[in-house]
Order: structure tokens, then C-alpha cells, then sequence
């Protein structure tokens, strides 16, 4: 490996000499001294080379520097409590360029984001951008770690299949040699199907393929989805405990790692919510956002994104809280394999999580009676033959079991108050975004 | 959730009443008392029921429970040395069956590795099986572990592309909206994105898709692949070092948290292995397996399986070894984006890690120099223009770098010696499975 010091850990180097790698960020070429802001990925350093009368090849060099350039550095560190950029510059003594730039860099900060997307490398260069994804490293370690540490195994589902996975809308058609297969739009059979094996608790961290031809700020074809699902529980309140407990560990880890640094390049402060999060049944939640002045303009019994915002700046306003867990939603709004409630057959066992006012997570008590599961799917027009493969899951014994499924790119949106996925997705997919 | 204890921790469970749920394995259903194999995702137990003279509910609902019938007990515990299952037994007071099985199993021990998928929720039932699962588990998070220790950040690289990721060949093809799509063949190209972003280094596990229609015991059309990319390397030594690295963390944990149960289940030894591991030229690799009279049948200059058995077999007898690099592989069996040997442009700086005869790798140190990798593409028939997005991201300065790929599902085939990759795959995806 090139022998070079981190940038983030200058500070802590005694003076003397040092090399550093990274690309070139500005260049101040000035007539008697010559700056270079470099930057690698652990932070940025001030070079500085004052300009020698005789032959002097370091300063062609940086003269001749475009941004953007990769270069190795040596030279002698000095602290220097004047250089705004962490007190301490290298004044140079070598400098190699190992790659080039072109000179005109095709975006700017106040590009579009379409624009920006187009060149993402060069976009994920900015400090801000390449955090988003320490942090959501930081996040889903924090995750597993939570579940291995319950003995969960991790399960790799398929996402090729041979019939939908949830429905037969959005779904995407591959050529499969003579025939057909489908992308997964969820884990939702895989997950339970290890309920039906005896594997206890599972979770899946992976893609999901969705052919929606949406274009709002919070849909993509494809995202990753975090899926978890566990056996014996006695209702969908097991499942929102664990997922409560789950994003209180998670959200502990990421303001530990790099609190100050979201607050810096995003001015958030990351919030770990308190437990239990508010719990409030879907027709509460319903008169509750009408007494303060919005009938949810729908037929059916769902809430809509205004809805949810409202419910939640309620949550906020009462209970300090974030989070709301909105429950028992309307068996004719839900998928055939949620499971009913015993007393109430219009309703089922189970809930979204909304964070900030916008969903983030569906999740349920599963309906595990086969008898029950094939009535349901009938009564929602599917054909039981075309299950035939999930239903069969059922036949030889299943323990009761639930789950849940939630966006990864929306927790980050929703964690960094951004506007959009498209921000916080390595590359993001949508009707008509496959590149680069 | 119900109150339940895990059968594996009722041997440090004092005498007395407990709860155990799972499912029945085996029942003997004998005149004066009744046995009933209870197991769950932990392990398994004895459950023992006198019959009583009287009416003996719990006597009538044993003798009509199916194997696979999902149940929950109590009773009083007690220690039993007599008892062959782990010295212990329940005496039933209550039996509850939350889900009844159908009498008759589709699949036995001795059923075909096809029958066996086709009902893999019932195969997956055995501890061997679900064992496997509970090993991977383990191994990946060794390696992300490995990896977020040292400060990789892990992404997300999308699964459906404008262009091929790879090749035109196996290449699967997805109905995009009014246009195409198609599934990525391997992260490769946005591995290498990242280190034009300066991310550093990066790591992704996740699935790949290959159009390939071989039904050997070592391919599938989708796999899970191990990846990695790391910057301001020399050669592809720094990617090999990382990686030997790697792997002895990962067996490690695996070899301290089930080196035991693997020992029972598999009868292997799980081998931890030395530092470095062995390094051999590909041409040199040649040379000894053809003194060991094997000529390589094959008009290029690669390896073939029964080389890399060969070769294995050598480095097992002379350094007592079960994995080895082969390096410098030849351009003409390379793509075009590995870079070439200074001294020696018909050689790579790549390699592949061949374990106990059979390839788990393919690393290489990546051509960066736009001229130079353009120049590769086409000498290999490439179209520049098709490769204009991935040959963008050398246009603005790109570091140094290298990486790997790695198969799932061929490590864990070969730490536990199966013959197969359907044996360790959750669900397995070949050219005419795509169910369940």
C-alpha cells in the first residue's frame, strides 16, 4: 500500500516529515507561494510551497494542478494555529500527480440534482455526501449487531422468482432462458418461509425491485430494504418492540460515531428516541388529524402523506416524540397475508412506523392458519393455485410468526432531514434513471 | 411473545415447571407412556407422558400429532442421565398444538438433492441444515466486522443497469418501463466508482446475476457475492494481503462459535489458516502440475478444475496448506480492466484464491489510466461508447486500486465440505429452478 498518513490523523502526528494521498480540492497559485487544499477520505490538509527563484518543478506542478487530480505529498508537517483548516499545514517537499483531472469539472455545488446524479462520483467527493454513507454503515452494523447478538441467523432470499412476490402490479419481468421470471418486490414469502423451517428469528438486509412509475421523493424501482421476522410472538406488538428497540440502538450508534459530524455538515441533531414510541390505532389517529382540521381525502381507510404528517407533528407536540407507531389498519387496505384481528375481522394486526411524518416501515402479525390464509387470499381475487408454492409453507405446521419491512434510504433521508432519496442513495434508480 | 425457554439453555435451567415451544420431531406413543421428540431452533428434547386411567386429554392430542406439528409444553423438568438427549426430559402438564402438520412428510433423509428443494422449508428443518445458516451468519459478520474495524464504508451498488456489468454473455434482461434493463453481473464497475469518489475502501455482500446455463455443482444464476475495493495499493499483493487477512478473521469466529457442532453435524475440522498463505505464478503453477503429469487440456493459457485440484493437492503436501494464490494470470484470460505487468504486458497484475481446489476469487489491481484502459477495452472488442459511463469516472482523477470478489456460497460449500452449492444455498436459483 502507498505508505500515507490519514489526513484525520495529522493532528495527532508530531511535527516532522509526513505523506499524504488524496485529490486536490483548490489550488491557490499565488506569485510567492503556491496552497493546494488536498483531501482524502478521512478530511482535508493545507499544502503549502513557497516558490523557489531557481528551477523549481513542485510549483510547475501545482500550477499545471486541476481540481480534482490525485496526488502523493511528502513534505514537513508543521502546526500553525493560523491555517484555518485543523491549525497545521505540510509544506511540501515532493509531489507526484498519480491521476490526472480533466480541468473543467462538469458540476457545481448549485447543480441540479439530476445534473448531479448524471456525475454522482464526483457528487459523493463533497465531505457532506460520502458522511451519508459512513453513516449508514455505522447504522446497519448497529443493526445486525443488535440481531446477532439475539441469535438471529441472516438469510439471503432470491430475488428471481417464479411468480410475484406481492402483488401482480409494479412487478418487473425478466427473460429466464424459454421463460419468465419476476424481481423480487420484498422478502415478504422468503422471510416467513424461514418461520415454516424452525429458524426462530431472521433478518435480510438487501435489495428490493419495485415497477412503479412514480416519481415523488420517495419512491425508486429499486432500494434496499431491511427485513426482520420472528416466530412466537402473540400479536404485531412483539414486532414494533423489537423494531422500536432496534432504531434506539441503531440511532445510539450513529450519534456516538458522528454526531458532531451531522450536526456540522447537515445542522441535524440526531435525536435517539425514548421507549416505547406512541402507539395510536389507524381510526384514532384518523379523528385525531380531523379534529385538527383534515379530513383525509380518501375512499378507502388509509392514511395519506398529509395525514401522516399531521398525526406526527400531534406525536410531536404531545408526546416530544418522533416516532409513531400507527396500528391496526383496515383489512381492506392490507395485503391477504396480515393477520385479522380475533374480535374485529375488519381490522388486522398490524402497523407503520412513521418517522418525521413519513412512512417508513409496514409490519404484522402474519396469518399463519392455512385454512384462514387461503380464504384471505380469495376474498383479495388472487389464486390460491399461483400461491400453491406459499401456501404449502403452511401445510406442515408453522409457528406464529410477524415482521417487518423498512427502507434504508428512507431512515437516512428521514435521519439527515433531506428532501429526497436521490440524496441519500449511492445510485439511485427510477423510471427513467439507470445510469450511471 | 410466548414465554418460552430455548431448549438449549434448559440444561442450566434448575428443576421445575418451564414452557418449551417447537416442533415434534418424532413421537412414541407407547401403551403406558408416551415420548415425544420436541425440537427447536436450538436444539431438541424429550418430552415424557405417562398415560393416565382416566380421560388424558394430553394422551389423546399425542397420539394424533403429526411430525412437524408446531406445539407449545409445559411440564415439570428433570435431569435424567439415562435420558440419551442431553441428560434431561419434561413431564407434561399441558400441551397446546398451535399448528398441525399433514400427516405424511413429502421428503425423507435419503430423498434426491432436487426433492429436497422442492421443499427446502422441511430440509432446512434439520439441525445440520439450519446449522449452515447460523455458520454464515457468523462468517459475514466476521468480515463486515473486519472491515468497519478498518474503517471501509460498505454500499449498496444497484442491480439493475443500463448496460452490462461485465459481459455481453449471461447477461439477463429486464423489461424496463418502454425500455430494457438488465441485472448486474457483479458490482465491479461500481466498486470502482466508489474509488473515484475517494470512499477509500469499500466493501458490499450482495446478490449477482448470471445468465449461464452449466448445472455444475459450482454455478448459479444468482449468488451472493462477497466483494470488496480498496485505493492506493501498489499491486494486487495489497488486495491478496487484505483478503488472507479477511479470511482467517472470519474463520476464526467461526471456528470459536461452532467448531464444535461442525465437528458433529459435518465431521470437519474447521482449519484456521496460516499467514501468509502460499503464492504461485500461474505459469509456474502449470510447470509442477504438468511434472506431476497433469498437461492442462485447455489451447488458452488458463487453469482448469482439474488443475486447480492439482495445484491445490501440491501446496497441501508441500506447505501443509489448504489455500493458495494464483497470480499473473495472462491478459488474453483477463478483462480488460485488470491492469497489466510493467515488465510483461501479456501477464496481470491479478489472481485467483483457490481453496482446497476450487476457485472462491478472482482479485486484481484495476487499470486506472483512462488511455490505457480505454485501449484494453478495445483490443478485447469492447464498444468505448457503450462503456462511456464507466470510463467517466477515469476522466476525473482516480487513485490506485484493487479488489476482489468472492462467492458465498462456494466458501461455505468448501468450509463444510459439501459437494454442492445447493446444499449451503437458502434457496437455490440454476437455469430450470426458480422455486420455491
Amino acid at each position: 500500500m502507498t505508505d500515507r498518513i490519514l489526513i484525520k490523523n495529522l493532528s495527532a502526528t508530531p511535527e516532522g516529515p509526513v505523506s499524504v494521498s488524496g485529490w486536490v480540492e483548490t489550488v491557490r497559485d499565488q506569485k510567492k507561494v503556491q496552497f493546494v487544499v488536498l483531501r482524502d477520505e478521512s478530511g482535508a490538509v493545507q499544502l503549502v510551497h513557497p516558490r523557489s527563484e531557481e528551477s523549481d518543478p513542485i510549483a510547475e506542478s501545482i500550477s499545471g494542478l486541476a481540481a480534482g487530480s490525485f496526488i502523493t505529498v511528502s513534505g514537513d508537517l508543521k502546526i500553525d494555529e493560523r491555517v484555518k483548516l485543523g491549525g497545521l499545514e505540510i509544506k511540501l517537499s515532493d509531489l507526484t500527480v498519480v491521476s490526472e483531472a480533466i480541468a473543467e469539472t462538469p458540476i457545481a455545488a448549485d447543480s441540479s440534482i439530476d445534473k448531479r446524479l448524471d456525475w454522482r462520483f464526483l457528487d459523493l467527493r463533497t465531505p457532506r455526501n460520502s458522511l451519508i454513507f459512513r453513516i449508514q454503515t455505522t447504522l446497519e452494523h448497529a443493526m445486525r449487531t443488535y440481531w446477532i447478538e439475539r441469535d438471529y441467523v441472516e438469510i439471503h432470499s432470491p430475488k428471481l422468482m417464479a411468480s410475484p412476490s406481492e402483488s401482480n402490479a409494479e412487478l418487473f419481468e425478466v427473460d429466464y432462458f424459454e421463460g419468465k421470471a419476476y424481481l423480487a418486490q420484498s422478502p415478504q414469502f422468503y422471510k416467513q418461509m424461514a418461520q415454516a423451517a424452525g429458524f426462530g428469528k431472521i433478518f435480510e438486509i438487501g435489495p428490493v425491485f419495485r415497477a412503479d412509475p412514480s416519481f415523488t421523493s420517495r419512491h425508486a424501482t429499486e432500494f434496499v430494504s431491511v427485513d426482520a421476522e420472528i416466530s412466537w410472538i402473540d400479536s404485531h406488538e412483539d414486532v414494533m418492540k423489537m423494531q422500536e428497540e432496534l432504531l434506539v440502538a441503531a440511532l445510539t450508534a450513529v450519534k456516538n460515531k458522528h454526531g458532531e459530524e451531522i450536526k456540522t455538515y447537515f445542522d441535524v441533531d440526531v435525536v435517539v428516541p425514548s421507549l416505547p414510541f406512541p402507539r395510536i390505532p389507524l381510526a384514532e389517529a384518523k379523528r385525531i388529524v380531523a379534529e385538527r382540521g383534515y379530513e383525509v381525502p380518501r375512499a378507502d381507510d388509509d392514511m395519506d402523506p398529509e395525514g401522516e404528517r399531521q398525526i406526527a407533528a400531534y406525536v410531536a407536540e404531545k408526546f416530544g416524540h418522533e416516532f409513531v407507531f400507527l396500528t391496526d389498519y383496515a383489512a381492506s387496505i392490507r395485503p391477504f397475508y396480515h393477520m385479522r384481528d380475533d374480535a374485529d375481522q375488519s381490522i388486522t394486526r398490524s402497523y407503520d412506523l412513521i418517522w418525521r411524518g413519513t412512512e417508513i416501515t409496514t409490519g404484522a402479525q402474519r396469518e399463519h392458519r392455512i385454512e384462514v390464509l387461503t380464504k384471505q387470499a380469495q376474498e383479495k381475487g388472487l389464486d390460491p393455485e399461483e400461491l400453491s408454492f406459499y401456501l404449502d409453507f403452511f401445510r406442515y405446521g408453522v409457528p406464529p410468526h410477524g415482521g417487518f419491512g423498512m427502507g434504508l434510504g428512507r431512515v437516512m433521508m428521514l435521519m439527515l432531514h433531506q428532501p429526497n432519496l436521490r440524496e441519500v442513495t449511492y445510485l439511485f434508480r427510477g423510471p427513467n434513471r439507470l445510469t450511471p
